[in-house]
């Protein structure tokens, strides 16, 4: 009996001592980072040999394209603190640099990798950012699956979100399909843009109706996210061979092909929406008017409108006449959102006259900020509620 | 025409800039870890204004409680290489320590989290890891899924794999039930255990027959892992309550329940299996008695074997009973593995002379090593290709 509560007491200190050890050998357990109560925020960081600390997170005016970063404190035992201004209710994320090496914060097992690097995040609560929380609320599924892409010819895995109540009863639901930008994956708007946690909280909420979100690797030449194919644990890069070259339009049937031959769904113009950010944005709008008795709702994210004779793709001949008959077609939404500093702005602005001209009606959301998340994440988040009513 | 080819510059090098400065301001692009021909491994940071790097390897020999690590060495630049000797086929994870700090690999963006702590990881090819490692083979789907437990008076989350063509066609399929080990929750499995790839390259290698896995959280105060339920991103702890307290093992049915409610399975014994590992070991024991007449095949890896009179639990009394009732009842295997160096070696074999005494037959594995997630990945790879024949 003594030998066994040796091994039980063994058991559950064990892991306690070996991480106790890292990093701060007999040093005190810190929290980092704490959200304080007037939302303000502390960070801290035990590295008593280094000579400088800094932390640089999204909401730090930015240098050029330097992201801000500003100095922490040591104190006489090497814990080094830094405690923001109050911050508005948002996701935000960090990292530290300390003696000018980029470090994960090891108190904060919270992190989302972004292309080809990783940060730690934390969520302000109190505003917006509730929407990005787990509530306790009904949660629907998120599955990883794959599909077969005849157009590409591979298997190509996608995420696929389901509302609360799918698995009871025989409903058939409408279907967004939701687009990443450049360097992301079929784990980008999960990771980076809380679809799951949006989506859940705005239907529990009443303001959004319970749909299907789609989202499949807008990179035709890739299989699937970094890591998650035979192509193995590579460094991912920002660059991905025939992102923009019609390939991802010429095949979107295959996605959609398969959401409609494995889930209960509206197949009807009325049951289906389109919408993606930056690169998505560009695939969006292209997909939608070379389909263009497809989609009732479309909506451009910081849209990447740029032309592209250059690709060797049907997609992008005659743009004008395909909107012509997009228009003619009918719509219910098409939703253009922007920040005001984002570098697409101009582009933005242009294709929005060209849309002015031909007569063909949109709803337009100007928000502060640039080509970000948090822009992504409020875009969508205002979207979903005008979405299939 | 010329300023959206600027446009089309800047959307393409934006992030390759901003990920450039950090955090060599100016220093080439390095790779790390790099598996080499010969199957060393070249890790490589750089942080020209440390002291000291050491490399920290789950491979190292560890000394008493901390992991063993080693130093890298400088060169005039500031990069900073190490290269292990020839490493045995496995998944590995490490960290490096900077003048003492603990901090990831900025060049890896692969990473595991283990309770409060988060490690890079790498996969060595060519051995047991092909088992681990995503292969051009079909692919089963992943679904992160809640599900109603009356019995905790909660929602709570679970992770489901189910196999290749599990969407086509109306076979039923036999179900394991796959426990983790205290401080883990319904994402371990997936994440640490590599189960979905085990059982992709097994099904595929027709080593095993397609199965659905369903991976609960066997921490009963949960309602989910850290960061997926309204507790927040709260730092995990080892110590979560209420975990051996027979209140797992009461409510499991709630779990076959939505199982079978929920999937197109096999609804007898010898279509379903349990298997554990350290607590989860324990899980399966006590569960797999409990309801004698509920599996045919059960699997305890380095099983957490401990009295626990202490527990007001009904679960826990009559052991030698419901032990000889699950005997008589009937199994089809009771598979049981340990490492040679696990803490847990003795109470093990105290339960093998148990069941010796009893007449209950088992299967009996020893392996190198102690509790680790190496030893739990070979003993999944090895079980599933025993169930259901």
């Amino acid at each position: 009996m003594k030998k066994q509560l040796i091994i039980l007491v063994c058991l559950i200190t064990l892991p306690v001592i070996a991480q106790s050890q890292q990093p701060g050998r007999g040093m005190p357990e810190i929290v980092s980072p704490e959200i304080n109560q007037d939302h303000t925020v502390t960070f801290r960081l035990i590295a008593p040999n280094a000579k400088e600390v800094m932390i640089s997170g999204d909401w730090m005016p930015s240098q050029g394209w330097s992201p801000g970063s500003t100095a922490m404190v040591r104190d006489e035992k090497g814990t080094w603190t830094f405690t923001s201004g109050v911050l508005p209710s948002e996701l935000y994320s960090y990292f530290f640099l300390v003696d000018g090496l980029r470090c994960m914060d090891p108190n904060n097992v919270y992190m989302i990798r972004d292309v080809a690097t990783v940060t730690n995040i934390f969520l302000v609560g109190g505003g917006q950012a509730d929407l990005y929380a787990v509530n306790d609320v009904p949660h629907g599924t998120v599955a990883r699956r794959w599909y077969d892409s005849p157009g590409t010819d591979k298997v190509r895995r996608i995420t696929v979100y389901t509302p609360p109540g799918y698995e009871k009863g025989n409903d058939k639901y409408p279907v967004l399909y939701l687009l990443h930008g450049m360097g992301g994956d079929e784990e980008a708007w999960l990771t980076l843009g809380r679809t799951a946690q949006i989506l859940d909280n705005l239907i529990a909420r009443g303001k959004a109706l319970p749909m299907i979100v789609v989202m499949p690797n807008g990179n035709v030449a890739q299989e699937a996210a970094p890591g998650e194919s035979d192509a193995g644990l590579y460094k991912p890069s920002f660059q991905v061979p025939n992102t923009m070259d019609g390939k991802m339009e010429e095949t979107f049937p295959d996605i959609i092909r398969f959401t409609e031959n494995n889930y209960r769904v509206q197949k009807n113009k009325a049951g289906r929406a389109i919408a993606g950010l930056s690169m998505g944005g560009y695939h969006t709008l292209h997909i939608s008017r070379y389909y263009p008795g497809t989609f009732d709702y479309i909506g451009l994210f910081s849209a990447a409108i740029m032309p592209n004779e250059k690709a060797d793709s049907k997609v992008y001949a005659d743009l004008d006449a395909t909107l012509a008959r997009q228009k003619a077609n009918g719509y219910k939404l098409y939703w253009i959102g922007i920040g005001k500093t984002d570098f697409l702005y101009k582009a933005v602005s242009d294709y929005r006259t060209k849309l002015d001209r031909m007569g063909m009606p949109y709803q337009y959301r100007e928000s502060e900020g640039g080509h970000t998340w948090a822009n992504w994440r409020i875009y969508l988040s205002e979207l979903v509620q005008l979405l299939f009513n």
